[in-house]
């Protein structure tokens, strides 16, 4: 049995918090409760410079849930259990129920693609029970393989679910998200495959030009050519009734002012995703 | 069964004519055989510039194959099968005995890739006949998934394989290109199944940062993270009886002189592919 999620939250729209990267926390959560969100998906860096109880405090008097914690992962480095373990403890912290989970690429000046996935799953495989101690999911998250060098050697839907196969459905699950996955010829059959092993949904656009690094290249909703409505269907008929967490990298998003970012996400979600 | 190649061109290197992009074209046949190379890529454009028929007297003369004429495809495009049967004309007066296929990506402000990815099949399996009427083999080209809105549709050698498989082989194989497969967890089980629809295999090595626009960030063999060798053994390992092309697009090696940076190419193939 996967968690499960308030109800209320269900297909409902989530901000996260990269999408509105520089508005300052207590910013951003008080904008949200204004505009009537119920949920925001939050980062380790922003919340440690906050203050990790005083930012799950902020939250809960705010009546947000937080729906995922970004991020741990990174498991090419020196030592990352110790890390990933304080990952876990900080999202139990803020109640949020899913600990998204980006690999890491390859070591420096390393080409064992193949060692690097095994480290992946030896790794997370160590984690779960941790995970599961803590009432948090870990969501192992396909990237785009565009990626995969230096960000995230699992790359697709069907690679990460056959990475926690053999793990508890309710310590371990996947991320599904459009802008990594779109281009997948079995993306929907995946998705079906994958049932309750879905996490958390995140939606962000598909645009180009990409540009140089291809971090920050993300489309607004509705501006790029994925079928979102398609895909929240899809996590929908395969049993995901967790929220949408909108998670854009753009300079563009990033240079508006909080609110108004917030504001056109939230228009753009009600017309190409909800 | 698919064409056989000349036993000459077994594992031998062929300078894909874009390595070397800016290099007059009877420079680079003359360069070529100076340097003993046996097998070159052409492209459409450059050998529409120099003349059809000319260059085909002049890498004739010079004892060369040309291993590949690059490209057919883009079927979004209006009445895309005319340029397509001319581009096949031309691979047979050159006596290339393979086509690539770059099948291009969505129609502008279009969201349907299952519909665009049926263009393509559909398109090639029109073509294919008058390919084998000239002994000309389509050669279908996954790109790596970073092109597949742009570019290419095409974004898997599982995918490419299963689009030519009603297709007669000796009309229709797929391109192996490590640049665009490396990542692909199924690649080496692809290859396998591949066996002689392999048409060409090409090479280049993936580095980051990727540059705005993703499209010339190849890198030199060596420099990056692909396991060259293990893929030139794949894809002999599945019967693949060819030459291995090197196709790198990379604004360094294009600022090199013509036979210096063939020179460099030759002497990492020697070390990380042969």
């Amino acid at each position: 049995m996967s968690p499960s999620w308030d109800a209320a939250l269900a297909g409902s729209f989530s901000l996260n918090q990269w999408t509105t990267r520089y508005w300052p926390l207590p910013d951003m959560v008080a904008g949200c409760a204004d505009a009537g969100v119920r949920g925001v998906g939050l980062w380790r860096e922003p919340v440690a410079e906050y203050g990790l109880a005083r930012t799950a405090k902020l939250v809960r008097d705010a009546g947000l849930s937080v729906t995922s914690l970004c991020r741990g992962g990174f498991f090419q480095e020196a030592d990352p259990l110790t890390d990933n373990r304080r990952a876990i403890e900080e999202a139990a912290e803020l109640g949020a129920p899913v600990l998204v989970l980006v690999s890491g690429g390859l070591p420096d000046g390393s080409r064992d693609l193949d060692g690097a996935r095994e480290r992946v799953a030896d790794s997370i495989a160590e984690l779960a029970p941790y995970a599961g101690g803590h009432g948090v999911r870990l969501a192992i998250e396909p990237l785009h393989p565009m990626y995969c060098s230096d960000r995230c050697v699992v790359s697709t839907l069907g690679q990460a679910l056959d990475m926690a196969a053999p793990l508890p459905v309710e310590q371990v699950g996947v991320v599904v998200d459009t802008y990594h996955l779109w281009w997948d010829v079995d993306a929907y059959d995946d998705i079906a495959r994958a049932a309750d092993r879905i996490a958390i949904f995140q939606v962000a656009d598909w645009v180009t030009p990409l540009p140089q690094g291809v971090l920050t290249g993300r489309g607004m909703l509705g501006d790029g050519c994925v079928e979102l409505r398609r895909f929240r269907e899809a996590v929908e008929a395969a049993g995901y009734e967790g929220p949408v967490e909108v998670e854009i990298f753009n300079e563009e998003l990033w240079a508006m002012s909080g609110a108004g970012a917030l504001s056109l996400t939230m228009d753009r979600f009600t017309e190409h995703v909800a």
